[in-house]
């Protein structure tokens, strides 16, 4: 029941209408390995820092569950650097500095004993990378699921594609959905990435929730509607990462067990948004996270008999 | 079981990015009442036209229960006329013409026979007219529903407060619960709506769903994912005339029963959406209602058993 998840670790500096931080832990990886994490303890990492990471943030994912083995640190890098600022609906961003620093010339090496996973989570980073991890493992994993961005659709659409093509679960947001296949219609463009390879999609809709399709199904479910919204970095990489590690956890890939994950993911990006950076996943309790579960089921209940 | 519904009858002209057309029938309580006709057939209609406005759409109407007998006919005025144009994303529209006509000195007079309503829908219109009627009920209906727009809150804010404290049940859209209250998360804005005056608040999110709240439960329904939004006109007001249709027809005002009645609104929405004007709910069958619900049904549906 091992997970094995690739993604950036990183430094953040986050502004928002509430506040902003200095340097602080961040990186697609460490938010999917901390959410799953509430989930399975059988998590390993596959990232690259530089000497400058704190080897206290290293202890604490491993505290958590999450086999740092395969994080490289190169003595002589310095850990990849993001800067954004949000405005006011916290739905947009600017970015304002990107030191790529380690990443690079970052080529990822899973580890001997890491390559029989059964389930493969590729966060967001160059689709060449993420294609060099599929290729490591030699029996194909019971479930990959991949996440992207509209930046690798502007630079390297092809390289793009190719890797999406190997995957069975593509997660975008909605504005990614439609750059990728010139479709508006969100409907119309889960039709199309469903001819590209992945068997299902999970188009992320921010406040608005998430769309999980397959070729026959829809599946809709709500962001949990919250008084505030403090800092929504790393919500769908959380998300991502409840959404695998409840997976892992079931050892269910099936449609009805999809849809339960969502819930399970969302609940877990409804937490992350809480607070600055991933302050808010540290330490939530079981019943935390069950309760928040039973909000979103109180959230879309309804019961209608329909005759037929 | 009877409805009193308050609202415009007008006539619209379109353009979408699909197509436009030219005056075409239209008006908030026009769509209301043909969506609530779908539940009930016991509706009475207050409203006013002018001599332009064509006896084949009021047939119409009766032949589908609404009774006309309260649509002021000017035989010397023309009737409202509004005509628009969508942007691409279908979410935001720009006016091209307004011609107020007859609506300019409308003074509504519920018929003598009508006056004894147990349910009130009162339909986007100036908050002034909405009071007048309220006004002319002696018996305090089961439940009065007001729909506004952002328009009377620009323009003249006093006199709407002044509707909305009347109200059990007001619905908005996102944008106009923000600008109501001055608050950005619909959460703070629906708490501070709640103490104006109605007991419960749906707030529109068009192709994101509709939230309901009473002051102690939240409820969201979804939009349906439809591969084509045609024409969004007056799919606010076919939701709130199925939403309201459906508690009339089961005569339930209970937070419970309102959620379904969401669905319901919601499921009758997806349809006008589908075509031009009211066209798409001139003929629907029972069967394609129930479809579309079992369609909302399956969306959100997912079952999770927690422990506690």
């Amino acid at each position: 029941m091992s997970l094995l998840v690739i993604g950036t670790v990183a430094f953040d500096a986050i502004e928002t209408p509430f506040g902003k931080t200095d340097k602080i832990i961040g990186g697609a990886a460490t938010y999917i390995g901390l959410s799953a994490s509430y989930y399975t303890k059988n998590i390993n990492l596959v990232s690259v820092v530089g000497a400058d990471f704190p080897l206290s943030a290293i202890e604490m994912m491993n505290k958590k569950g999450i086999n740092t083995q395969g994080l490289e640190i190169k003595p002589d890098g310095k850990t990849f650097f993001w800067s954004g600022k949000y405005h006011i609906d916290m739905n947009t961003r600017d970015t304002l500095d990107t030191q790529l620093n380690v990443l690079m010339d970052f080529d990822p090496v899973v580890p001997e004993s890491q390559k029989n996973c059964e389930f493969l989570m590729l966060g967001n980073l160059m689709p060449t990378i993420q294609r060099k991890v599929i290729e490591q493992i030699p029996v194909r994993p019971k479930l990959i699921v991949m996440d992207t961005m509209n930046f690798w659709m502007e630079s390297m659409m092809d390289e793009l594609l190719k890797t999406i093509a190997m995957v069975d679960v593509l997660t975008i947001n909605d504005e990614e959905a439609r750059l990728l296949t010139g479709e508006y219609s969100l409907v119309k463009a889960a039709q199309k990435i469903l001819t590209m390879g992945p068997k299902y999609l999970i188009i992320k809709k921010g406040e608005h929730g998430a769309l999980l399709f397959n070729n026959k199904q829809v599946f809709f479910a709500p962001a949990l509607p919250l008084e505030d919204v403090f800092d929504p970095t790393g919500a769908g990489d959380t998300f991502a990462g409840g959404f695998i590690g409840y997976i892992v956890k079931s050892r269910d890939v099936s449609f009805d067990n999809m849809k339960r994950a969502i819930i399970y993911g969302s609940a877990m990006a409804s937490f992350c948004v809480e607070k600055f950076g991933i302050e808010n996943l540290l330490d939530l309790s079981d019943e935390q996270v069950e309760n928040r579960v039973q909000d979103f089921i109180d959230l879309v209940q309804f019961d209608i008999a329909l005759v037929n």
